[in-house]
């Protein structure tokens, strides 16, 4: 393998040299074709779908597994939908973000450039392989994809089809390629090719991600987990508190956003805690109170020292009351994960202070913290989320998959 | 030292927290106070610097090393300087670099928050101590400094003077500490602390960088080498062309924004080569040409294969004659090390080409390459250059020490 994987990311590295180049124009007629001979295809990738059904069934996969890893007429146009989305989005590569003139006379500028060549691991969900091919294609980088191996043949099927699109538009095949084995030793491989590969994200849980950052020579854009956290302070609303808890529990509990603990205000909690925990049990919500919470609410199951920063990714929600803004804060720089708080409150000076110290990606006020997310916050779009602040910190769009260099405009100038 | 490290590691965290929320006129104050308890200091400073000093010559040290290292009344006051000038540079902390509305009615925007705790790896010269310590408290983040052996004694003079400053101004001193053991396997410890530090910044030359790289389980921001080029294109004005190449190679040849590969284009050769070159020697630089330069200067010194690519560091110039433009770009993309390039033209089309296809991390048009500065381009300060595309590229300023999050202001808002 590693004779041939190389040769691939060889591949890519010389495409990434020509998509820095390529017209806004000429990509978006390269996306519009993989749109439209994806729809086309369609026969062709159920058929290949078919076979990764049949290995999984045969494994003995089913349930939620089974149901992300299945391609219909349905998914298969909203893959074709979202690649016309991001070719919708404004091309960031050759914005120039600031230019600036010195004493001397220089122009100095900064502008977007791709970041080359992008390695994406991700599971079983095949739809991920043609939606991070269009973000990268867009923002002008080659990508090196490596799906799933229970989503192989899928994954195999889209990307030929958008290989030949780009055979089609004149564009280097190397622009979007895949691991082409299920084999798992190739992933480390691929991790160690850091003169070919500028940067790795891996999309998929926390185990997955842990592996990758332990083995990569290349540079990680990591996402390790959501533990978000909704602070109701003295002065909230109750009506505003208990719509914004339920949806940021209820609505889609098994994803990174959804709220994982909620602190309440000693106020607040004598005011209607007991109110809106019956609203979330009425939900289906199991609710793991603090001593405080259960003083209020008899009914709550008792938490332990393990359910703070625990990402339950299920109708579960953890309960504390706190007795300030400052403790609500506390806790969250010691358990959270840094990717998403929300406060609700009537407050001024406390809506200020918790979007100043708060050190997560995303930081909301009187808001779902469900809004984390790159179209949700006006991104267009969503490579991943980046937990860690190096690059890129919270969700990422096409413009975090580029860098800037200096530009500058002399006419002479030599330093003195 | 395993313990002890990691004790102060845990110092730096906890004071990161404090840092990231300090207004700017005390983070002000106590960047004078720093400045002006060294310039008191002058007497323990070359004092422990002696010490150092001594060693070093014991070693049989001597030279341009020996120079770097030696503290006197003068290098003491330029780093008081240096510090009174990162005081007075704008605070990136808290800046909103956008800020945009959504069609629900959320305001969301970015803003700049510090990376948290810093880790700088570097050489000999003792003043970088002083002017990290002061960029990292400036960016609002802790530093935990790891200097030269050879340098241990000033190193931890100026370092206890700068904790005094922070002790008298209210700030937690585990802002800026030492490793405080010359002992070499204390960096090999610190570059495993993912969870305390968030950040290496390794300042040396390319062993100590690759080394770091190796080991580190921590986010690198490197800075491999600078083999920068220019390109004399064949509308190249010939006064313009001589007065940046010996600006780029003599007036600082041991630097890594010095030039050391010349592209000429031919019909420029034919019109200048052998006067250009002739200036250069003048200089005292030696030149080392393809076979199409000492057909035009037979003077000239035979080229190897190992000459394309080289950082000389030093007056020596590789020269080659290319047939155009696209070959210079390709001979940049093949031998540079995506740092600095110029190109020096009359010619409209060609500078924006250039400028445009030239992916490396400052790219300028008609100026000498010693302008890719972080002082130079106007960022007010340096903390470094980075020559890989992520999180920064090129020269890196304060704002480069931080990331953004995203803030949110709503009034309710709940996800459909």
């Amino acid at each position: 393998m590693t004779t041939e994987l190389r040769k691939i990311a060889e591949g890519a590295k010389e495409a990434s040299r020509v998509l820095a180049q390529l017209p806004s124009d000429h990509k978006a007629r390269a996306l519009e074709r993989m749109a439209q001979k994806l729809e086309e295809g369609l026969e062709g990738l159920l058929k290949a779908n078919g076979c990764d059904l049949e290995k999984a069934r045969e494994k003995g996969i089913s349930g939620a597994f089974l149901d992300r890893l299945t391609l219909t007429e349905r998914t298969v146009k909203e893959m074709a939908l979202g690649i016309r989305e991001v070719a919708a989005l404004p091309d960031p590569v050759g914005q120039v973000v600031r230019m600036w003139r010195r004493p001397n006379g220089l122009w100095v500028g900064r502008m977007r450039i791709p970041l080359g060549v992008v390695g994406i691991i991700y599971e079983a969900r095949p739809n991920v392989t043609a939606d991070a091919a269009a973000l990268c294609l867009k923002s002008g980088n080659a990508v090196l994809l490596r799906g799933g191996s229970e989503a192989f043949h899928s994954n195999m099927a889209i990307c030929r089809i958008l290989q030949e699109s780009l055979k089609e538009e004149g564009i280097p095949q190397g622009a979007i390629s895949m691991v082409p084995t299920a084999d798992r030793s190739a992933v480390l491989e691929m991790l160690q090719m850091e003169d070919l590969i500028d940067v790795i994200i891996p999309r998929g849980g926390e185990d997955l991600i842990r592996t990758v950052v332990a083995a990569s020579r290349i540079p990680v854009i990591k996402h390790y987990k959501g533990v978000c956290h909704i602070y109701v302070d003295a002065s909230a609303d109750p009506d505003m508190a208990r719509e914004i808890c339920i949806n940021a529990k209820v609505q889609r509990p098994g994803v990174c956003n959804a709220v994982e603990t909620l602190l309440v205000h000693r106020e607040a909690a004598d005011r209607f805690l007991p109110q809106l925990l019956s609203a979330l049990r009425d939900r289906g919500v199991e609710i793991r109170g603090c001593p405080r919470t259960r003083e209020r609410a008899p009914w709550v199951k008792e938490a332990e020292e393990s359910d703070w920063g625990r990402e339950y990714l299920d109708l579960i929600l953890a309960v504390r009351v706190v007795e300030s803004l400052e403790e609500a804060v506390e806790h969250i720089a010691i358990y959270g994960s840094d990717h998403t708080e929300s406060i609700i409150t009537r407050d001024y000076a406390n809506a200020q202070r918790f979007l100043k110290e708060v050190q997560s990606s995303v930081v909301l006020v009187n808001a779902s913290t469900r809004f984390s997310d790159g179209f949700q916050l006006g991104l267009g779009a969503e490579i991943g989320i980046s937990t860690t602040k190096l690059h890129a910190f919270g969700p990422m769009g096409v413009e975090e998959l580029t860098t800037t260099k200096f530009i500058v405009y002399g006419d002479g100038q030599i330093r003195q």
